[in-house]
């Protein structure tokens, strides 16, 4: 039922043939990006079939015109869009003035796109018949260039096969594109300087409204027969320009096209230097050429590799996918820059507004702990320290008061991006993840710095809107939280969600306790923080009060909490005894009807026992899992890998396999219809989570790593690093036994299935699963 | 706090002196109609200065596209949209040259507007200075024909006063209008034929999409000195024509422009003809001529107040607001067309998609039958009827199957107009309403045979619905109804309304006994009735299972029905104790503290009482109004009326004065400050309901007219007439007695305070209150 065309291959996605119906879905597969900018697969050449144009600029974005059918008060007056940026890949082709464009030609064949996530790189190669009967052999290589990251790199290759004739290349830059999401219309970019000097082209545009200056780029010369050849000015125009190379190629011979291109950005560059600093950039990567920036990316993606490589034998799809999510990761995001985020659609399209979710503390720090120097996730803290001032405002819009935090759902700048009163202003567990991220880095990293510098601020700020949002029940004698949505959006405006209720508790609690840690250890700060948020006794004893009487529904029937008041009086029918043809319910049933269901999106209650495991005993894990799990149909891409890691737990391998294949190959296999929009870049930091935390039990227990390994029985062996407070472990666990070695010249004591074990540099230690 | 520029008059409404910034909202409640079209009151001339243009046609839509955020499965491709129609009344007035702008004057003195609501015409007069220093005296009168309901008239008299001056008028009509809550500003009209013949113009246009045609036309003719003067040609354009008459008009002389206007429409003349309906037409009025024309419409109003009109003595401003509200329904629907129904601001402005709500069947539908015959409720509930199909089809769009019916929230034509997932698949209790106005038509008039004809096809699909839409909770082992909006909209998505469930319990009941009724008594009807619907015993035995174990929300601790499930774990705050400055709510506060607030928009639980008073006791009501009221905040216009009847019903009536007032001159007066958007018509059926039910306390009892009749302590007397079951029966009450007295030939016998009291025609019985 789901796609399977991309060839299964350890290092590399690959697609076979042309087929005009995949260019969407290989155009989101086969994205590039650096973490500075990204791109879609989009053809080079003009391609006159159906295709979705995309190149993003992190950091980048347009606040559009809320869209809505009738205002409610507190709406975003803006929304946040991923926006489209002038393009600098274009290079269009013609052969004795026939354009090479895929969808006109007579005939394809030998289509190939490979993605090399190994080295870097994106390939496509081709034979291709045109309408005026010339063959062609064509290969393009693509990468966005990890050392000068505001650089991307393209040769395009053309040999003439039956004839001598006349190659022209006209590669160009772009500013008049628009973006597929469009509201009404709008004109996102304004472009003001289209201007060549040699063989270099620029155009400066801005956004409107946020007014990001961007330069826009390139740079091209051609080789032939060994000989150089220099671009020679083309058309322009107010949004375009582009350069001529044009030769007469001898049948059988090849002409090799090699294009920088990119973008230097106002945020990163001195006002009205950014034409300057592209030279620089271009100055830098011709110095190189193109071979030795493609040998420089080879080395620089080798050392992502090295240390986050995950490598699974035994089973090639489960390698390719792990692999895929893992590549996708740290093309989105590599950790250099605290402004920046993890879009859940990367640089591969344009869906949901705004760069960062809840998925960035949830699901994506973990990951970026343990692979990265831990100096990455502190950046994704500081992110949200930055955006505090933005949450204390966005609470008062909405009536709290005194410094209350509402983190924003969606947001790029701080400010909320979405537009659904039922998500906007009722998905406020989204606070309690950013809080929880806070307790996560420090069980971590074990570096408690940040909290008083920076984290108990936003501590004091979210635990004050709790403290606001929870009301006294006269009827329950309880505090309870009223009108939510929880983690599981297919119930809205709900009473009691238990893990918003959980998670606020714990909120209230975690900060009461850390105020006083930090009284007691970091007096110099402690005095900064009460005297800039005014935090009284009053207050925090009022923080205890409601997490002391925080209302919890519960089923007596049932032995397991209820996801929310009232979820027992749903028809319980589980999701094994819907009719196929109902799925998936989001397709299927009116909003109403998926409502007053069972059904659940996504992890909810389990959620909550993911965090907070220690709190729960595994006969309570397995209750809640029997209870909840039959009524859940994952039709949320953050769904599957929680439920990975839970079964692993249960000790139920044969599930958490396929939950782990549904999380990893989400995307390559387009579970979910819509690979054409772009990939799911912050679920996969969950696949991630699927096998280290799940398979691996990788977990924190007394300050120490522990794990307790299972392998799933499709896998022979598989093999990941970590990064624990700057030691590095690897494990690698077979069917039998485990084996740890660490880099460095300090011994580590570990847990492996509940037993010290003393890991000593050089010493490999094996453990029997 | 509210407005109060309008003069008290008791048949009147009245602005003196010109106000700049009353103009939007005297253009609302000057608006005049007469059920087939309608306009704002604009001034005929051009006017500068800021205006909400708008006529509007009864029955021409147009399907707009639906916007919303984020699109949810199930609902509406598109939005019904009031459609600003062609101007007919424009008349520019150029005097030597300058253009006559009250925006540009130099001074402006004795500006009036007068709404004649007993003889049923709009006067506005004015003395101005013009820019170029010329003096006139203005007095325009216009008017919508009763008798020829396709044409308006229209007199403008001119009188120049401190020297000779040249007059022009130039009279037009334009077809190149558009809507202010235009989406996309989209095009909605297409005009295709612009044309003229001696003193009459024509545009012909069609709606985009739904393509009604309809023909603009006008005559224009002047008196100067008793001569008449015939037009002449003036421009044209593509949507645009116009006319000049013109005269050297001396000082202290008048000039009066006669111009008739208005449109014929596709929906009521045949194809190709809409040119010749408009000389028809024309011939018509001009045969009469604008006096004679005026004389008819007098008569037209006087045979409506005839029948419809309450005088009050004592209170002019609740006597001029009761003939405002009775006139404006007036005008919006006259009950010649079972294809029209009231929409909620009538020809009034644009706001709300579509022309039915509830209110219809739940507000207007009592007016009608009591002031009219009673084939005109008839007509409304056949509207409901002809909609049925569509109301099947939406049903099914939303998963429910076999014939059940869902009726629209909104409606033009059937479908659903509206598209905020909680009001559109949520606010299900509608249905209950359209059931319930099939039981009140029965048992006002005592005509069952709509029961077998139409309304048990429809009661069917509806109870098809209830059964489908509840479901069996283990929990409870009750049925209940999950996810709805009760009529109370500051609450969405909750489970178990009281209001809900009720009317769902009833129309099951009802259905399941008229299904018997129909059976014994209607043999031929029924076998076609099973025959088109296949209902079967089996499903009546379900919904009388449903019915039967129907859950109600209810407290012991408080004895009285909750308004939903859970409805006591809110912050029960009283109204009374809400800072002034939060109010209202819907303007001050954000959607979630709206709805996790016990605050009450209108009434829910009370509009059940209200609608199923007989089903509890005076006790129960007490209590319930006692709980509930504290909490409402009355932000719908449909509030008030109903705490009206029910605080009279309690012998309150200082309360039951001071909710009449808020109800009868909520626009008068401007309660919630939007007048300028139109008028609020749907509700001013309730203000007429808080007098006759409230203050009369009429009822049916036993089959028969009864009374329990109170008056508030402002008023000396007041007198209303009923149509009922074809005998007109006037009733006055005064602070003593109540006088009953009949027309025709045959007895009626009534109850007043619970007696028995015949009345026989020519005779005045007086009972004591």
């Amino acid at each position: 039922m789901n796609q399977d065309y991309i060839k299964s291959d350890h290092w590399s996605i690959i697609e076979e043939g042309f087929n005009a119906e995949r260019v969407k879905s290989s155009e989101s597969l086969f994205s590039i990006g650096n973490g500075a900018m990204g791109q879609r697969a989009n053809f080079e050449e003009n391609y006159s079939g159906e295709t979705f144009q995309g190149s993003y600029i992190a950091g980048v974005y347009y606040p559009d015109k809320t869209r809505v059918g009738w205002w409610k008060n507190g709406y975003p007056e803006y929304f946040a869009k991923v926006l489209n940026a002038p393009n600098w890949i274009g290079i269009n082709v013609f052969i004795n003035n026939e354009p090479l464009d895929l969808n006109t030609c007579k005939e394809i064949s030998d289509f190939k796109r490979e993605l090399n996530m190994q080295e870097g790189w994106y390939k496509r190669t081709f034979k291709a018949t045109l309408p005026n009967t010339i063959k062609v052999e064509v290969a393009i290589t693509r990468f966005l260039s990890l050392d000068i990251d505001e650089v991307g790199a393209i040769s395009y290759s053309i040999k003439v096969i039956n004839q001598d004739a006349n190659v022209k290349f006209v590669p160009y830059l772009d500013s008049g594109i628009t973006n597929e999401d469009s509201n009404w219309d709008d004109k996102f970019w304004n472009t003001t300087v289209v201007e060549d000097f040699e063989n270099r082209a620029f155009i400066t545009s801005h956004t409107m409204k946020t007014n990001f200056k961007v330069c826009t780029f390139m740079q091209a010369n051609a080789v032939y027969k060994d000989n150089e050849i220099i671009a020679t000015k083309g058309d322009s125009s107010e949004t375009f320009i582009s350069a001529i190379i044009e030769k007469e190629v001898e049948k059988g011979e090849e002409i090799t096209l090699y294009k920088f291109g990119g973008y230097t950005v106002s945020t990163n560059h001195e006002n009205g230097k950014l034409q300057e600093a592209a030279n620089i950039a271009l100055d830098k990567a011709s110095a190189l050429g193109f071979h030795k920036l493609l040998e420089k990316q080879k080395n620089a993606w080798a050392s992502i590799w090295e240390m986050s490589d995950i490598s699974i034998l035994g089973d090639v799809k489960a390698q390719q996918a792990i692999r895929f999510n893992i590549f996708q990761l740290n093309q989105t995001y590599l950790g250099t820059d605290s402004r920046l985020n993890i879009g859940p659609k990367g640089f591969t399209g344009e869906k949901y507004g705004g760069s960062t979710y809840w998925d960035t503390e949830a699901y994506c720090i973990p990951f970026y702990m343990a692979t990265k120097d831990q100096q990455v996730a502190r950046k994704l803290l500081k992110y949200r320290y930055n955006h505090l001032e933005k949450a204390i405002e966005n609470a008062k819009k909405l009536g709290f008061v005194k410094g209350a935090a509402l983190y924003p759902m969606v947001t790029m700048n701080g400010e909320e991006c979405h537009n659904e009163w039922e998500i906007t202003f009722e998905e406020i567990h989204r606070n309690g993840a950013i809080a929880f991220a806070i307790y996560n880095y420090y069980r971590y990293t074990g570096d408690y710095s940040y909290i008083p510098e920076m984290g108990l601020e936003v501590l004091i700020g979210i635990s004050r809107f709790w403290q606001q949002r929870a009301n006294f029940s006269s009827a329950k004698e309880k505090y309870v939280i009223l009108g939510v949505t929880g983690p599981n959006e297919y119930e809205n405006n709900v009473n009691n969600n238990w893990y918003t209720n959980y998670i606020a508790k714990w909120c209230l609690d975690f900060t009461t306790a850390q105020l006083q840690k930090v009284k007691e250890e970091y007096a110099e700060e402690y005095a900064r923080i009460i005297d800039k948020t005014a935090v009284s006794d009053a207050e925090i004893k009022d923080w205890k009060t409601v997490a002391g009487k925080m209302y919890f529904p519960y089923s007596e029937e049932n032995n397991v909490y209820l996801q929310q008041d009232g979820f027992l009086d749903k028809e319980l029918i589980k999701v094994s005894n819907l009719d196929t043809s109902q799925r998936p319910i989001n397709q299927k049933w009116s909003w109403d009807r998926i409502l007053r269901s069972p059904y659940i999106k996504q992890a909810d209650i389990l959620q909550g026992f993911y965090f907070f495991e220690d709190h729960f005993t595994q006969e309570e894990l397995e209750k809640h899992f029997d209870f909840y799990e039959p009524f859940t149909v994952h039709e949320s891409s953050l769904s599957p890998c929680v439920h990975s890691i839970q079964a692993a737990k249960l000790g139920r391998m044969g599930q958490a396999y396929n939950f782990y294949l549904r999380t990893s190959r989400l995307d390559l296999d387009d579970y979910n219809k819509e690979v054409e929009e772009g990939l799911h870049i912050t679920s996969m930091a969950g696949t991630w989570m699927s096998i280290v935390e799940g398979f691996g039990g990788m977990r924190i227990q007394d300050n120490a790593l522990s794990f307790i390994p299972q392998i799933p029985e499709q896998w022979s062996s598989y093999s990941f690093k970590l990064n624990f407070r700057n030691t590095i472990i690897t494990v690698t666990v077979n069917t039998k036994e485990t084996s740890f070695s660490i880099l460095g010249d300090q011994e580590v004591t570990i847990q492996v299935n509940h037993k010290k074990v003393v890991l000593i540099p050089g010493e490999v230690v094996k453990v029997t699963n």
